[in-house]
């Protein structure tokens, strides 16, 4: 048996989306700028994928929704973007909040833009569940505080943050804020009639869409200098040749995402509590986080004593995929960055297992799953020097 | 019958390239990054792929090819690159040498860090037959120099520009030099051991792969900043999880696109050139740039009197594709860069119209546009009143 339990770093294309987007890798190859039968053919389709994008954000069309390359890029966009149009000219207010345990692409370019010297950065820890306190996010803000990016829900715990308290906060202050939802479209409800925000991150290969495509939504009057200058795709605001066949895959899997929300917060909750339920039985286990906090998908459990590697393998030799903490980072065996966060015992921070499900998961899968992770927590741990120690001084 | 002539602004897929993609489209959706089985399938496809690539470029894998999501991606990465490595910390040498026909991405990317303030950009004008001259590239180039950005060979006339003397000059005076190569490869030998760059930009969708994804190769030691800062992604040099399928159809679309390097000199050649002789024909044709000096696929030509779009437009009718310049700008109306640049009669600029065949374009399908292309000339002049008068007065 395979189990796909990875689901935060990527997931499955959903079927429909990959039998909609061969038309536009074959005969439909058209450039949809050009003016000829072969780019205005492909137009209607890109429309119609677009619009699936703003309804499943319930956002009108005098805001942008920019498609990007991925999340990366989106957010790279962001953060660059306000550096050009806000800081380079008035660098008196040059300080952005954040939080510790953002996804790399957020906090590799806040590094990037602060060891030039250019900006200055709080990042706010999370508290002892994983979780951000708005209070923590409010103390941060400085009179010189620009741009306030915070994750929607975290790839490693789930933990859904504070996005709507922050968001009428910021703007109370007239502070931009941007929110990377790459881990909340498709797993809780994305509404930015409820949830107001300047600037919004998705990604396509994290709700069963094609990887290499993402989005930035941009409230009108936001906008950014782009990213990507160059030709007049996307209103001038994302330079590059349409990339047709992701961008019509894109938005079925935004519309089948949205579609599928009330299935991932009662089954897949279901599942996951199920699983969650029985590792928990497993002795000295921590799992990271109140389940009912976090998005419905997702679990963080370390389990004392064990190498997340080591679980890794043994899962991974019964078909089972799973992470020890984000894929982008995951060829380096770091300790992983929320539990050291979190701060808790240090050792927790290489126990880590992160298992996620989507609509895909089954309970026979489930069922197996958790047969397969007690068995192997049970065999490493009977070979565990550190759970042994443990053990003994404890 | 439906002819695609307009191969510059995108192409067909090669159809073995989309079968080489559907595995990571379906089952193959691992996260090359993944260490668990999932991950590790795809990898061995990636390195498949990069090593196309490496062999269509003939460069040694101690350099970096870094695959991006298109070649805007490729050359904003080399331009702000070199601004914040090299300008950023000493702006006394800030000045950039490229050429005034450069692709939109190049110079949007330009325009806005000079409109900053940020850089200093000499803009070499091409000659009468469209071409650039080596000499005129040396002598702007000054003791701040930091960058020479020219294009391999021009989107909109074919022109092949003189990188292997320029790329000698650079390397001599120690200045950086990148080529945006994107309508050389696959069109004539684009071999690094013969042109020593230190960047060079190349797009999959310009030689029969997907849209959506890029390269840019960059010589060993040459490093720049990433534009897209996140995971550790190739080798931390280009953040986002990777597009898998578009990376496997990169890599075989780069060996096919080497692979006919011979018949898009030969058989491609003869049919361009079969077309262009039947074309000269009409009265009152200007064909830019010597045809030995062009790509063997691409002719543009202005016929006095008739407006490009309006040709276009009969053309289409007869379902030939064809356009009247980049189509990254052909949304705008605006008169053809190129032909503004190369300073003839200010009419011509939107009297041109751009032919581009590919490696699938037939000889029956030239026989029919020059067939349609000789009648809508003569329709088209018959109720030209710019054409009647330019008679009269002339």
């Amino acid at each position: 048996m395979r189990v796909y339990l990875d689901n935060n770093a990527t997931t499955k294309i959903d079927p429909m989306v990959t039998v909609k987007m061969q038309p536009f890798l074959g005969e439909f190859y058209g450039n949809p700028n050009s003016l000829h039968q072969y780019g205005m053919e492909v137009r209607p389709h890109l429309n119609e994928a677009l619009g699936y994008m703003y309804d499943a954000l319930n956002v009108p069309d005098e805001d942008d929704i920019l498609v990007t390359s991925c999340a990366t890029e989106s957010n790279n966009t962001v953060i660059k973007g306000v550096y050009f149009k806000h800081i380079l000219k008035n660098p008196e207010k040059n300080h952005i909040v954040t939080t510790s345990v953002e996804h790399p692409c957020i906090l590799e370019t806040l590094h990037f833009l602060s060891d030039n010297g250019l900006v200055d950065v709080t990042y706010v820890d999370v508290d002892e569940n994983g979780g951000i306190k708005a209070e923590d996010i409010k103390n941060a803000v400085t009179d010189k505080t620009v741009l306030i990016t915070m994750m929607w829900a975290n790839n490693e715990t789930g933990m859904i943050f504070p996005v709507e308290e922050v968001s009428e906060f910021a703007k109370e202050k007239g502070i931009l804020f941007h929110t990377d939802a790459v881990q909340a479209i498709g797993k809780v409800p994305v509404d930015l009639t409820k949830v107001d925000v300047d600037y919004l991150t998705f990604s396509a290969h994290k709700f069963h869409g094609p990887k290499g495509i993402g989005g930035l939504y941009v409230k009108k009057g936001k906008n950014l200098p782009n990213l990507l200058h160059g030709g007049e795709q996307m209103g001038g605001k994302r330079a590059g040749t349409l990339n047709v066949a992701s961008i019509v895959g894109m938005g079925l899997a935004m519309k089948q995402a949205a579609g599928h929300i009330e299935k991932m917060n009662t089954e897949v909750r279901r599942l996951r509590d199920k699983l969650e339920d029985a590792l928990s039985t497993i002795p000295d286990t921590i799992i990271v986080g109140p389940r009912e906090q976090r998005t419905p998908n997702t679990l963080l459990i370390s389990l004392k004593g064990i190498e997340g590697e080591a679980m890794l393998w043994d899962l991974n030799k019964k078909g089972i995929a799973a992470s020890t903490g984000s894929a982008c980072a995951s060829e380096s065996l770091e300790a992983n960055p929320v539990m050291t966060a979190i701060g808790e015992d240090p050792e927790l921070a290489h126990t880590a297992m992160r298992l996620s499900l989507s609509r895909f998961t089954t309970e026979d899968e489930i069922d197996y799953v958790i047969d397969a992770f007690i068995k192997a927590a049970e065999r490493l741990r009977s070979i565990s020097s550190t759970y042994a120690y443990t053990n003994e001084v404890g």
